[in-house]
């Protein structure tokens, strides 16, 4: 089985410690993106998974080639070309101080990459499963395009779509989102989706109120999983992580995974971490794992919430959890 | 309107990370001081701001210069002469253990400055506030001297004193501030006076218990706020933070203001952080720049408390906070 | 009087920060080891220690040396000699996240070295108290014999023997340590256990549920510590450690002694930090340290549970705290 | 006297040490640009000077703004504005290994801003003298019509113009720098030109052969200077510096100085450090300042190549000597 | 085309700066063999390259694999099992300071490996290069054993030997050296060997001095080398580097090519740097490179010294360089 | 034997790398001076070497007494007491610039200690020879008559007084420095006199030229010696460096040593490496253990050049080197 993940990888640049961009003389560089994360931890967990994306041509584009290498995903067939590679700044926040960040990813390889780029009888040569995410089309018109040219291949070839809707409202509104996965939705066979994702990205209510503690709420938010895959029969699996948020780094961490037409919750965690990046990227990544593994669905959903919370652990943006570990986690 | 602070600014050398004296290497280096810190804010968040003080003329001198500029601080009436810039050693406490402090500064070239050294005339020309704090006439007799011919230049020019009590039990006595303080607040307008500061520098009574949780006691603080007021009508506008303190990075904060016989409170912050210093400068200045910008006092109040809080986030001694970042903490 | 201890000294070498190894440049070098702990701790409170223990010719070997000489530790006494200094490596965890460790200390100097290799006519002239931990004769044979012929040349001599139980389960089995203690019990003057020592290395039931919170059991561990002054009279002293552990960042922490057939309770301590490791090592040398200079019970284990908090927050091995730091911490 | 200078300031991320752009998590970031660096240089050598450039309207561009304003450089002129900060990545060379730069500077808001951006008459009110460097006009056709707007606005209100000549072969061709060039002339008083730029950018031939060690081949240098001059008579003074380069850290440096027909040289310097950057902003500053100043031909060129050698060893964009430093330096 | 190369990978830890072992907190940690680094140079030149190994079964094992997957070398054939992973410490020199080294490598799993432990059928299988060094036969009689059954097995499937002489005298002395390497010479076809190892690995007087410069004694270098191809005819090619070295931070680099009775020689460059490490490695490989790719034999010589000389600029143990980087260096 | 050393130690604050005051947010905190640099050199050689000093009774003079306990000095006869630590600021230079010390050392503990604080009779009990140099008469007019009474002392008792002269003109004038320096030479049995020392401390005209390179002037050095062992035949041993200075990181390094009339040369070393400070003490301490071990006078010499130029290439103040590393560096 073989997994192919497409979408933007970028350079994050973190001012370090609670310092103030004003305050710094140094960034600590990352690279990272949803679906490189998702590849990345696949080939960690021992599943084929290749990358797809386009970067330009300069040593910044080899080195985020050479950090895919590192862990073993499939870069051969990684598109070169464009002007520049994406990135952005972040200063995060601490106590009631906001995180801030300096998107600087307009004109990115990637970002004004065109549909003629990704030749996807080539590219998807070989693959079973194809995962993208919500990002992706909020970059322009010419990428949505693409993404339903590249989905409908696989609907051609029996290959089966990923969807992670991870909304962002910085890049798109929830007007263009609802737009562009209702047209995309039909095609999807496992679909993620966030409690901030469900309203925003698919215009379907999940909560009452706007301060909702999803997990306190999981009633209301299961009924609208349901009418999603009412909505959409072809969804054959759903998985969702709830949060209840208490403090910068006290929350409350569950999943929920709907299929065949029955609900799997996982444990709850309480995490007392300053959180790192990248948990749903993790979550998704361990969901498709159970799907390659054939994972019994309780399972799938105990083992993905633990990939989720350990993640919050790790800095950057890679989960670097082995199998081992995460089962490691399922027991503590 | 134009604000003048006056006051020491010294070199602050701390040890880095958990470790001890025995087990460091490096220190880090930061200037600071309480006038200067709220100079700075003032020209943070767009006011003119002035700061006074005696300086060595050698290069650590000129370098506490320039870290002021950067801020847009006007540095051009500062002193120059002395022996030596004022400086201390400081290891973080860390759980059960205390911090550790080892001043250093004797005979600095602000401690060791005579009266004669500030030309008031010349120094507060075209000034419409004047910044003092209690540090300053606990360093010498001297000082006090110069602090009270100071404030009588103001009375005789119409520019208003600010006073922040500021009570440091490491330079001088109980007796010795409430002697001093009692010959200087009948010329102060505004005066900004933390919970300890009360009965230690002005010998008002303002809690039964030692260790009490200053918000859970407010009522019987206000009361001294009020005693205050009353001995010293010319005060036309107190401010306090009052503090309860549950561990080394649990605390609950809240803000009060007496204007016009009327008492004005903040929200309360529930603050989960190891706090950085200076927040009652940051929480000073301010207020402040609400009396500079004529903000009604719910508001300046709400504002100040939210400067404060945020100060407990950014490392070193100066507020780096713009004006959109306290109100964006204001929401939070 | 004068205390020798006994023990391994290994370099620790930690991966910094939340990293895992596969992210690291970079490792954290430490040198430590129960003996040597407690050795150092000894001699910062003013007493006359000596540590002895086998390290190779080499400048590692050298470098251990320093570091003990640093906190007035007499080093003359340690032999030289042997392959290799032991080392281990470790990853520490976070959140759900386990710590890693990778021992490497097999053929180090210590670990191989023999009985012919110490001399306790020369290397215990002139002591008055020994002190050895449980994690000696795990090593190796050859050590539990050197450990006995070494408490049979104390109980000739005099030289009252402290004993740490420090039981390690990946050194050796509980059955192993049952027949080892068994032997050398009836040598020991003074005994350290904790909670998880008792049953594994002592083979006395403690505790009726294996996930206990050892201070709210306090009294069914409180018969065991009983039962283990009645089986072996000559112990006239016991100490222990109870901690109730809520979450990586959370516990409680008190400490129990019994001695004259009589227990006294320290305060409880709510510990909010990261732990720093070698708690018991700074307990263990606190109670020795109250023996020398003939504390009170109640007084030694209140001194004894600040000493082992205080360390809680010192980076490396060694506890750096002198008597007025502990004194200090005992008011907080 | 008055000094504007006007151009871009980017943000330098410089991979640190001899690491390449693989091995590194760190960059150190860095703001300059040859405009800013020679404002910074006369308000540090405590002549009045303003930097004219445009900043996004965000906190990278907040930043720039204060670490200009902590050297004293006035800052109020800038224009907020445009899409993102320009910005470069840097791996030094080292040994045989060639230093590698990676541009990121399309779009900034500085290289796309048009000619309405600028009101010559606010922006220039008061100045005397106005610097600028042959790096604008390559950045686009737009930025070569404002600066000569700007350059006949100087002309119509006896403001003088200072032009470094700043080829940069990656940003333009010399056949466009030469165009340009030849309209700029006629309205320059005071010309800085390195011996790489009179070829290709102004189309007179300095040396016979390609690789020239500059110095020994002074000669024929001078006598394209005196053809410049002959060429535009309006230019009153050039000055340049002429470097043998033996290897990457041994190099010699002299400066000539061309004015009323005749030319004075420095004395050579026998540097041996890596060099820092920015050494050619650090002499046209010091030119500069001679000519605010009064100084004498002879003087001026041996206190601008000091200025320039002092650079070599500042790490950063900016000169950060101070007057006494620079003459310090002139007599070692 | 194919490699493979097979040895032992260590871990180094290094004291940084210019400290001593007493003086550090911090070991900087860096992967690397002679062997694997000769495969990661080859994979960033974009031949297809694999390590064989032997590693332990721990995270630090997994984090080596991780190092060379990053470069693009097939890890997939390293054997895993063994008791731990070879290290040394590296105290730099300077000056007149010699560095220290500490090996502790005894036991590793690569060094206690046993014959049993590789099947060539399967591990060389597809493989058209084997690539050796003297160092494995050092390390135990076991592996002399191992390295002549392959070479073995390389004659009778057509594989090309490829042998490095890099005589390390810690570890054998000449005598073992040159019994061994007169078994293994006969199946050699590409030699690399450097001016120490003609005599103490080979028997063969290359110099008539101890203390020789050897760029000066080029001619009875070349003696010998024709000397070996003439015992041993099976050898088609011979390259070696030849250096002078003046102080630790200047040096002379010249290569010499032996083939079809000829000699070749590079250009020599003059380094003035602190070199970092494996320099030969980096030269072997280039030449091995050019053997892949049908280099002309001087443009395969220069092409390795220039390779050589770049990773003396590179820190860590692997060669980052790629193709275009050397061309590069090839004309400076 | 046993030797005891007198003098200050001070707190060394250095702006790391090439930056200057107003870059840096760190300064490297290093201990040392030149009496306590020389007992730590001893004790690292075997030597038994006791340092007397006066420390302020807080937690860095902890710090120094731990600091300098590593190497195995004997701290016990150190006097506490006094106001603050001594400590200075230093900015290194580099090329062109020049290094910026700014001493903060007025009323430091031992420069303020007084006469009374010493008891002679009881601190240098047991000791053989008692070592001092000219920095701490320069210190107050106090600590010249501390010195001579002690060495009055030493002469009483048979101790051998060692005198390094140590001129520091920023502490006193030559005229100063010579009248005291008239009244202790006769007390003096070994004296140490670098060459810019002989003319300012001792008023002995050593070379003709201010500009001389040392070892080229050797015959008028010599010369000077001689006249300086006629004025005081108590003199049983001169010695001294020579440097001939290129650049800041060129010199040559040469000692001379005068015994019995007759005169003893070093080799020379050429060093190339930027220099690391204290030097001179390091040659002192070894002149001094071959003293104490019987060395000849070739030898002596010849080791302690060796010590000396091994030290430039130690960061700190204190020569870690040991026997076996001096002998190594005398080879090479």
């Amino acid at each position: 089985m073989q997994v192919t993940t497409f979408g933007e990888i970028m350079l994050r640049l973190t001012v370090p410690g609670n310092q103030k961009f004003v305050q710094t003389d140094w960034f600590h560089a990352n690279y990272g993106g949803a679906e490189a994360n998702v590849a990345v931890s696949l080939a960690l967990l021992g599943d084929q998974a290749t990358f797809i994306t386009k970067l330009p041509n300069n040593i910044l584009g080899d080195t985020v080639i050479q950090k895919l290498n590192e862990f073993g995903v499939d870069t051969n067939r990684i598109v070169r070309g464009g002007k520049r590679l994406g990135l952005y700044f972040l200063q995060p926040g601490a106590g009631v101080r906001s995180s801030k960040v300096i998107y600087d990813r307009n004109d990115s390889a990637f970002a004004a990459s065109k549909d003629g780029d990704y030749h996807w009888d080539e590219l998807l040569d070989g693959t079973d499963y194809f995962y993208i995410s919500g990002i992706t089309p909020a970059l322009s018109e010419e990428l949505q395009a693409t993404l339903l040219s590249a989905v409908k291949f696989c609907q051609d070839h029996s290959i089966k779509v990923i969807y992670d809707a991870n909304f962002r409202g910085k890049l798109w509104t929830a007007d263009e989102a609802n737009t562009f996965n209702s047209k995309i939705l039909p095609f999807v066979d496992i679909c993620l989706v966030n409690d901030e994702d469900l309203e925003n990205a698919f215009g379907l209510k999940a909560f009452d109120n706007r301060n909702h503690q999803a997990i306190h709420e999981k009633d209301s938010f299961k009924q609208s999983l349901e009418e999603l895959t009412t909505n959409y029969p072809n969804i054959k699996l759903v998985a969702s992580i709830l949060r209840n948020i208490y403090s910068a780094q006290k929350s409350d961490w569950q999943a929920i995974l709907l299929t065949d037409h029955k609900f799997y919750e996982s444990s709850t965690y309480n995490m007392q971490v300053v959180p790192e990046v990248a948990a749903g990227d993790a979550f998704g990544a361990a969901i498709v794992h159970g799907v390659l593994n054939n994972f019994k669905p309780q399972f799938q959903v105990d083992y993905a919430i633990a990939a989720a919370t350990l993640k919050l652990t790790i800095p950057g943006d890679f989960n670097l959890s082995r199998d081992s570990e995460i089962r490691d986690a399922m027991t503590r």
